[in-house]
């Protein structure tokens, strides 16, 4: 979904905001694992697509009191477990998902291949912000632990990603939105926010998309006024091309 | 504890800093209820003060990997309630604790006595800013729910509550330590570090402490340097006084 102009598309472009979660090193990937392993653990007692769909539910109405994470996750899996087993689940199986979500939150960071030497290769050129969302003190573990804090000018962590919140956080960075760019892999949360803000967006979709992130692409027929990558490498040719 | 020359405690200082949790609004005591409660629930298989003391050390365990906050103390809840029933917790008693849990992130913000009239009186005189910690989806819907938001210049919400973060956000308040004054009900988290960064600080004990916030005073006799007040309502007072 390339834009009509591409070589006008990052003119004026003086800093760019990098989403973390899928954009920079994995996340959804450890979810889906640990809902496979959550879906065999309820095997007695409901079957695999239905675990899948009550979890997704309870997920979504949890949102508003939990908020984005892995902590709001494995509570919401404790309360499928036990609805989905009509209470019958043994209190062995809370204890393992409890384990699950600990070892989600400790799991060592892995970098997307190319990550580093992409910021390195366009931090000369720009100012580069670091702007995440969800869980406080793990996003924070995350980026110590990634060792790219420092090619960042900026650490943003939002409790969600909307128009509102991206205003106040390029705010504080000092920049227009017209000379904005985030590069994310969620349409919902890191394009169709800076676009309605006029800024700009490139997509750069992971192997995996939570289903609460999907959003349907627009079917009126018109190019899509952000850039579509398939890896994080093809960012800096983009970024200059005509 | 006052300081031995209150005449010199608050010159120059030009940005106060205001914890929220037990400063501004009520938070440790719903956690004391919600305590009562869990030692009631494990009261077939436990003594409660067995229990509390459990609920502590796997509170503290589990703090390096969930963070401060609601839903680490409901997963740590319900770790602690099937080790001290030794499995035999019944799940409904889990989903109760998970209940729990959702009831104090949803309970309605309250506001100490006097914080709403204290902000608007030092307002015209001082910049103001919130500076909490703990999770962040949670601390901001309290922020908005409170009120209050309008009255603060900036608003801060930390991982945890050390001199280098603290350093992170008063350098993005654009202050200096020695014209900055914290204010809060805990010496651990809102008063040492500041005064470790050559800042000052009023401390405003709240009827409750949770252990682990709790220091011990310094014992080798000098006076502490920084002042502690009864309520909220005294410190433009003591900002003031000669």
């Amino acid at each position: 979904m390339p834009v009509t102009d591409p070589d006008s598309a990052f003119e004026g472009i003086s800093v760019l905001g990098f989403d973390a979660d899928d954009t920079l090193w994995h996340s959804e990937s450890y979810f889906v694992v640990t809902e496979e392993r959550f879906r065999a653990l309820l095997a007695p007692w409901c079957a695999a697509d239905e675990v899948g769909s009550r979890l997704l539910d309870r997920e979504r109405e949890n949102l508003r009191v939990f908020g984005y994470g892995i902590k709001g996750f494995t509570l919401s899996m404790i309360e499928t477990a036990i609805e989905a087993s009509e209470g019958a689940i043994p209190s062995a199986a809370i204890e393992q998902i409890i384990r699950w979500g600990k070892e989600m939150l400790s799991h060592p960071v892995e970098l997307l291949p190319g990550v580093r030497e992409t910021l390195e290769s366009l931090r000369p050129h720009y100012r580069l912000a670091l702007i995440t969302k969800g869980d406080l003190f793990h996003q924070e573990s995350k980026i110590a632990e990634s060792g790219l804090a420092d090619l960042f000018e900026s650490v943003d962590v939002l409790a969600e990603k909307d128009a509102v919140s991206y205003q106040r956080a390029i705010d504080s960075i000092g920049v227009v939105a017209s000379e904005f760019c985030m590069i994310g892999n969620s349409v919902r949360s890191d394009v169709l926010p800076i676009i309605e803000l006029g800024g700009r967006a490139v997509h750069i979709p992971y192997q995996h998309t939570w289903d609460h992130e999907v959003v349907a692409a627009p079917t009126n027929g018109e190019p899509t006024p952000w850039i579509e990558l398939a890896r994080i490498g093809d960012l800096p040719a983009a970024l200059r091309s005509p």
